[in-house]
């Protein structure tokens, strides 16, 4: 779209077009809400963005995004620290938290291996993974890990790193698993691809 | 979605779910992009909005939105003074000058009548259009008017609103327009719908 608005509302208009899922169009319809909205509302937006970046951080143990030194799932007593759940991105962490399905810790990696995007093991917090569980071994106060499950996108560059994480993971002599794939519940067998009711099949459980 | 991010992250994720055409995951999706995001772009962001909202006010001639008192196309004396062009946003603007078609002038009414929204004829720019209209006839400086253009969108509360114009406007007997309805450019006639098809037919031109 041609910039024919005055310069602060095309700034905005810009602004608003380089976030994700946002088109020309959205941004412009974003634009023109704030210039109606509420002006504690629009002051708040911009104080907020500018209060997240200052404050969020990454916790020293799992590299989820929090305000302190440690996150609140890692900082939680009442949570299983034997079990590492090893996640691509902090919204797994909250994708997984949602099942209620799991009380263990986790290890956010930030982003899986992808050699076209020139994204590296050396990238990625797997060093520190490593290190978590070195520490967990030699240090008799710090509970050891029983279990790393292994929970990355199911598409190739999770494929990859899960395959690369398995390898690195398993002369230290821990369970490691992975997460079940087959048919989605609510899902139709017709419609499942090849591959998915292939898992399905092969990874059948005994009712 | 329940918030189980920490505060900042979460204040971010609600403010982006209350802009339009955000829903919880994209706002979510949004978060975390302005967490990996250059420091700069961010600040940006945040200065942007609040200097849009500092800045920007409505033009005294023709209520569009702009930064001076009156905006750039009203103080043009290339345009076409003595046509003005009635729309309901000031998105609206934008659309027709797309066109290249338009030399005019515009009214900006800042929304159409809608009795289930309790938008009424005193809550638009419609005082200040009849009295342009009668600053036009009255003052001899001044360019006279000599056409009328509704382009208000093609629904119930346009429609409502051009019949309410017309009527208001027809005793001052200027030539008063309205945009053709009919089939849009590169459409199909099967798929058309009958008002659409009928008010084509009704407005034929001869080749």
């Amino acid at each position: 779209m041609a910039s024919l608005y005055d310069g602060s509302i095309q700034r905005v208009i810009d602004d608003f077009s380089k976030l994700p899922g946002i088109g020309p169009k959205g941004a412009q319809r974003i634009a023109f809400h704030l210039l109606s909205a509420a002006h504690d509302d629009v002051q708040a937006l911009a104080q907020d963005i500018l209060d997240m970046r200052e404050r969020v951080r990454f916790c020293s143990i799992c590299g989820n995004v929090c305000e302190a030194d440690i996150c609140p799932i890692c900082a939680d007593p009442r949570r299983d620290h034997t079990t590492i759940c090893v996640v691509q991105e902090p919204k797994d962490v909250m994708s997984i938290e949602r099942t209620h399905e799991y009380r263990g810790v986790y290890h956010v990696l930030g982003g899986a291996i992808n050699p076209m995007a020139n994204v590296s093991p050396q990238d990625l917090n797997i060093a520190s993974l490593v290190r978590r569980m070195q520490n967990a071994e030699n240090d008799d106060n710090a509970d050891s890990i029983s279990e790393v499950i292994l929970a990355l996108n199911p598409d190739i560059e999770g494929e990859a790193t899960t395959t690369y994480l398995s390898r690195l993971l398993a002369p230290v002599g821990i369970t490691i698993t992975r997460l079940a794939s087959g048919l989605p519940v609510g899902g139709d067998l017709e419609y499942a691809d090849e591959i998915t009711l292939g898992r399905a099949l092969s990874g059948r459980r005994e009712v």
